[in-house]
């Protein structure tokens, strides 16, 4: 009820702050026969981990991966996945002048607001640092769905006034550069505008973009689990999210439902098309077999040195400085973030639809 | 789990289809001592109301609701809540074509491939007119809220490419013209271009705007049920919307943290303000005690008399012209809607917020 | 999260007093597919209607239900169904006294303790018509489990003093009694034993059995979805029920652990078989295939016309004599609900077991 | 949905085997504002640790907890409390043999039918040693309570055949004797009976009770989740568990409704009071400010020396001697697990009656 558990069948309770001795997931609802391996979880760990590029935070943390239960010899057992990674690189910072402060951007104000105090080290709960138990999840939720054949691919869009030039798409760039740019040229103009907000002691806001193939129709539930419904509650739940549009979005607003409806077509083979995907993907909140397509804006990283405004506990407008290790930019670390929250949200609702129908239920049961 | 009840505490069960005999829902966690009248959810629904004007559809409806249980000498008991509302209007039309097609921009082929088969009738569960039960257990969740001062206003911000200019709001015209606006020359320009479209049989998209004001702070849980990522929920379960934002939304992404950061400032009462609300009054997915602000985009209503193209069942593509009583634009009477998915995310939340603090909890029950 | 709802899969949200204008439930979660008619619930619904017998309350009641939504040209669509059963027998009783008192082992004091008033016509809620809805629901997840060859069967195994004779067990006998008793000559002194009751206007307890069969292994969920957890929540949630066991049950704490493990052995054509059934085909709470078995003890009626002591709510000690049409026990009605609250247990469970293994999960949406 | 996840405000999730590297829970709804150490919990592990007892387990198990998180400056923060309790006996066994054949009267058998292999290693998740996450969860829901001066006290009533003298009640004995039994010449008679059963190679089973005090009235949710049957659900989740009856239990099948009423008086003092409490103290499944009691039987160890029948994977009837550390008794191990699932249970609905009521909820939250 707190929050900090997601998900109907494959249900991920995460835990950890980010001056914790450790952070963590633990999985009720993994099904049993899944081969699973410390490097499926790594490998999306480590896409996450700070310390790898000039635009993410120097800290350093391998962010390693331990299974604690719910794997024997290789296969998951059915019971819950413990996964557990330690914090190795807490900086003995001094916080004792950013206890009493509130950085604006920030969830410091309303921590203190709802929990009466907080846990200031690092940001305590509300740091991105907990997103690393959600990709830890994620790569097995990810793990799942490729045995049925969906694909996830995430990438930055945008940053700042920079976007990618969709002719130019490369899908191998994404994992080639340290933006996360499935545009080589994009990526570069994106790493020179960035350069110049760090001069600046600034950040930058951007876009991530996420594309689903292979999922098969009938996915999502009517009225109050639509699967766009769903996805937004997981991609509203990453920390800087500020927006989000499924297929053309925001421009149906503007558009006559002669221009936005897709209209359907058998191919040649008789296979059924559509003449586009204005709606993403889904229709009446269940997915229709083409790509699910969807949006997302990311605010700037609201830690920055330059000199800002704020007040303190004592009753005084103060400025401040944010000291620390920071990210000049969120976007391509948060890339794996949608991945694993789309993830997470799919495979529930992929094993969901089994239950629409007797005849589904009878061929798993018989 | 099938996706028909919606939230924790204030937990309601929605029912019905746009041609059986009635629609409702029962609401399971609405506390004892409230005084409701079928007058206040009256008020709502009459909001909803189709046939009351020239830009929604002909079909006649007096959506009159009746409470069923969980109401005694006028206040809640505490127990389970009934609320029905009688089809009256299902107009006796020959529905043997459409069985057999998929409207494009309808839920008509997904559901089919779901389930197996589906109600063809008037778009069965997927009709809009599934909405009418929300708008019910709405108008009790803002009676609730009103007790804690909590106001919810949504209304029409733009209509196709027509939008309100926000210098002439005026709060009165909500309620005043046919389109929701706040903005009557907007109104009338909406009008004008709906007008147009209608000529063309066509239909438009728009956006509706949300404002909370009177929340405390400190409401929503942090990671998975941050407040906006359940208001997205809610949101996105309204069947047109394809795009949501929170304070400056996709602006977010194109500015830098120095610009996008909400300065706190002590005001000369030593109150706690914040220079601006780019925000949208939440915070790490904990209201922070400015004003909730979202906006959302509406697709056009997917109905249009205009031929279009598609598929039937045995193999054909074909053109269809959609017959039937249809509104040329779905966003005024989703207005109130989106108000209703709003009390009903936020009351749950509101409540949610005692037991963050051993305090509060001790308060109530001491 | 107020204790109407009922399930994960195929859940039921009930609501109606004993004396408003009608009882019903929503169902969420039944597949489609499914034929469904009014006649497969009514019969159920008959089983537990008052007015039937000389040991039941006279007040009449047809208790028929109609079929609102969710079912759509005699299949079940997937999408909510809605129950309701009209209450058209409320006397026109003077509740004013009773109103201010508290009848000994009813739910007047402890719900006006909880709410802070009460619905008092009837009991309202906490009435034992309450589980109407819970017949109705239960009769369609009774005709699901029976799609997998699961038999349910619950009967009167005592009254007072009097216990059937197993050497006599006759099914047909459960229908063919007034109270439900599989052995006609224990029926017969357990009328006589009733008629010396209602002679000393006093009421009698007793003891349902219930078994299974046709369960296959592997329902249930380890650790605190246990099948008998979740069986025992099901079977306490009937107002009347003091005490639970499976297989031995009670007797299991004086047995050794040699007595009371059940022994496996293939038998002769190589199937297994256990040579006893002491767990009730519950172990490490999953179904062992072999038949559940669980006996619950029914509290007397407690409303009786026999002087009783108790309070009022004026601070004073009264005497009362309860008025009003009771049944001198509840027992041979409660059956249907035991196998209603049984049936709902078993289709969540049932269904539930798909999820445990990735084999299952792909034979069904493969 | 995989059933390692409890309650609804005070949420646990538990993981771990017998023989993996670790145990472990986390409590997700643990409201910030709570002193909570190490020491709280290891009290409370320390009762159930194996080794201490002629009559548990030689298994050497320190069982000490480490807090990873949800923990600042002592107190609680509101995010998830992660508890950890290493294995550090997992004795190097082979389990060759035993992997092969089912043990009569454990999970063996169902765990392969249901996931299709287990984790043989000492039970793997069906172990008791799972208890060891529920005790420390219920650890810190005990100090809650008693917050609200709620105090649970569970004891031995009976082992075999040899069950307390009630006249003779000493609570300190409790904590004294081996055995849990508040009757110190019933423990001595129940050492005897347990000494011949071990030189037997067999085990015994025996009855729990546990008496609730300070509990106000109105807790409780009506019909599905009254406080009677959530109980049952903690209670029956325990593995050994085989009957649960509250206040008079099974007894009251044999009553009449005259002998079975509890009635109401006022004392001297004009406070509310009952001649008995055959009750137990809930009524319609709401407290009624009366000591919760309720008594549970537990099974014998499954595991004994004594040979015993069973089969094995290759078709083959076979004898086994089940091999291994383990406790002649469960009872008085047990004890403290249905301590804790009873404060699990407790502590969700003491803070879910605050939602029964508007005026408690102002109460919090102005």
């Amino acid at each position: 009820m707190a929050g900090s558990i997601f998900g109907k069948h494959f249900q991920i309770s995460t835990w950890g702050e980010s001056h914790g001795s450790a952070l963590g997931v633990v999985i009720d609802g993994c099904p049993a026969g899944i081969e699973i391996s410390k490097e499926d979880i790594q490998k999306d760990l480590d896409r996450r981990r700070p310390g790898k590029s000039p635009f993410s935070s120097p800290r350093k943390e391998k962010d390693e991966v331990e299974i604690l239960s719910g794997v024997f010899e290789g296969k998951t057992t059915g019971t819950p996945i413990s996964l557990i990674v330690y914090n190795t690189n807490q900086r003995s910072y001094d916080y004792s002048e950013i206890s009493k402060l509130y950085r604006p951007g920030h969830a410091d104000f309303t921590y203190d607001q709802k929990y009466g105090f907080r846990d200031y080290r690092g940001g305590g709960r509300s740091s991105g640092r907990e997103t690393t138990a959600r990709v830890a999840a994620g790569a097995i939720a990810k793990k799942i769905l490729k045995e049925f054949n969906v694909d996830i691919t995430a990438y930055t869009l945008s940053i700042g006034p920079i976007e990618i030039d969709k002719s130019k798409f490369d899908k191998k760039e994404i994992l080639n550069n340290y933006l996360a740019m499935p545009d080589k040229d994009a990526a570069q103009a994106a790493a020179d505008y960035l350069q110049k907000q760090m001069e600046k002691e600034d950040s930058s806001g951007g876009i991530i973009e996420c594309v689903v193939t292979g999922l098969p129709s009938g996915v999502g539930e009517p009225v109050f689990e639509k699967l766009d419904a769903m996805l937004a509650k997981g991609i509203f739940s990453i920390g800087a999210v500020k927006g989000l549009e499924f297929g053309i979005g925001f421009e149906a607003a503007k558009k006559t439902g002669w221009e936005n409806n897709d209209f359907f077509r058998y191919d040649e083979e008789g296979k059924i098309t559509k003449l586009t995907n204005h709606a993403g993907g889904i229709s009446g909140g269940i997915s229709d077999g083409f790509p699910i397509v969807f949006r997302t804006a990311i605010k700037p990283t609201p830690s920055i040195h330059r000199m800002q405004q704020t007040i303190n506990k004592n009753g005084q407008n103060v400025d401040i400085q944010v000291e620390g290790r920071h990210d000049p930019i969120i976007v391509p670390r948060a890339v794996i973030v949608v991945e694993a929250m789309t993830a997470l949200t799919l495979v529930d609702y992929l094993f969901q639809r089994i239950f629409s129908r007797i005849d589904l239920i009878k061929k798993a049961l018989q």
